[in-house]
């Protein structure tokens, strides 16, 4: 891939994302530069050579040299940083991100940028619970999704080279949506289930709660240690596309609930055999 | 351990819970008898020395060959069993279950049983998704937890037998609840997880779904995969405490969509805070 060659690629957001882009790059000969506003995360980064070199400022020619640039911030720090610096981005490159929600951030990002640069969006579906660049590492990406978002206002070179750059990470599955279709998808299958993890901690406070479990309640809230900051972020961003996730997850559970004050076995059963098939289906 | 010395136990029922007893108590050295309604179950076990021997019929010198019996059947067959054979059991012997409720069996169990046999319950947990002699694991205690039910009935010495049972069994945590207490927290960590799981694989038919999910949505729904014959009944026979926890846990799911409605940050965050210590805690 010609693409490859000596090119430059600078990660603003030096976290667990940004530290593990970065670390997977450079493997790939990649000069990797990151900017980032802990002084802590650039240096570690540099003396573990998950970077080239890094900057704690928006430094003019460190933005000036990238031939891409991956944004791994929080969403509003994202558009903040766009409208500040956005004029020391080299023409005629393609940026992208990490965001978990799209709806509410790629029309304004593009409708901010200059015409000469071209932003298409990314979701990276390879969070864990633990944050910060000392836990990067460019396997997370191997058993995950990618997921590239592109808006009419995007060109399929840009599509191309977003698909890509999922491929050569070595993500799993890649994987193109809308902005609508991601946020709705995501609002049920990443946003909701952190919801019920928070619920089933929060709910209750069983006391050695730690030595009457199985593996379920487990695996249920292993995802319920989670950063607040980010999180909060993210569920009032897309605010409607969750709520609406909500109400369809408590209608079912609470026809389950009804089924059980029924003693209606049969109902359940049914259930409980719809559940197992499209599990079932979800494991191939 | 006396006890160990050359006694046999009997395993009523033999799927993935008995199979995976049988198999540890084989290689502890005790003489593993078993009976099951299945040949290909029997055979199977005899034939990769799972047990030393066994019955597809209630065999009259089997059942009074045993020196403690383990029942690993549905709690309905579990009652029909004892109503049925407890003649053929041996005077003065401890026998136990591996029943996921309590409340419903142990008393009845405890009521028809003859006075000179004594019934201790007992609650290993360590299901899979898979189920089935074939499947059998004595590794599947290791990490697990095993909880003693002890009633105003039972005697410190079958309490004490039943721990030890556990033990050498190699559960990592053994514990002692009564059965109110059980069936509260047993519906809270289990069958309340098992109905999220349920609904969220059930509430919407996603497309593609495996190509959009993070670990979140996989670890949530594991449990999704289900045997609709012993759930089913487990729920019902639990149905009060599960549908009061399944309510606890719709109100607080309740509260936090409340928060995303009201764009309420730090609430949030709050929630998130406290999700985060508990599950902490938890993993300590």
């Amino acid at each position: 891939m010609e693409w490859i060659n000596k090119k430059t690629i600078l990660i603003v957001g030096l976290g667990l994302m940004g530290g593990s882009y970065a670390m997977a790059l450079k493997r790939l000969g990649y000069t990797v530069t990151a900017i980032d506003t802990d002084e802590d995360s650039i240096d570690y980064a540099v003396n573990n050579s998950i970077i080239d070199r890094g900057s704690i400022t928006a430094d003019k020619d460190l933005i000036g040299a990238a031939d891409a640039v991956v944004f791994a911030l929080y969403p509003k720090t994202f558009v903040e940083w766009i409208d500040k610096y956005q004029q020391y981005l080299k023409p005629g490159i393609f940026i992208t991100d990490v965001t978990g929600v799209k709806g509410c951030i790629v029309y304004k990002i593009q409708d901010m940028l200059r015409g000469d640069v071209e932003f298409i969006a990314s979701h990276p579906m390879a969070g864990r619970e633990v944050s910060g660049v000392k836990n990067s590492s460019d396997m997370i990406f191997r058993d995950a999704n990618y997921i590239v978002v592109p808006t009419e206002k995007n060109t399929p070179q840009a599509v191309e080279w977003c698909m890509m750059l999922g491929r050569i990470l070595g993500f799993r599955k890649i994987s193109v949506l809308s902005p609508k279709e991601h946020d709705s998808m995501i609002a049920y299958v990443s946003q909701l289930t952190h919801c019920i993890a928070i619920s089933l901690m929060t709910g209750t406070d069983l006391e050695h709660v730690e030595n009457f479990t199985g593996d379920s309640f487990r695996d249920l809230t292993r995802i319920a240690r989670i950063n607040e900051n980010m999180w909060s972020e993210l569920f009032l961003m897309n605010k409607d596309s969750l709520i609406s996730q909500m109400d369809r997850f408590m209608d079912e559970l609470s026809q389950i609930r009804q089924l059980i004050v029924d003693n209606d076995t049969e109902g359940l059963k049914e259930k409980m055999r719809l559940s197992t098939e499209r599990r079932m289906r979800f494991d191939k």
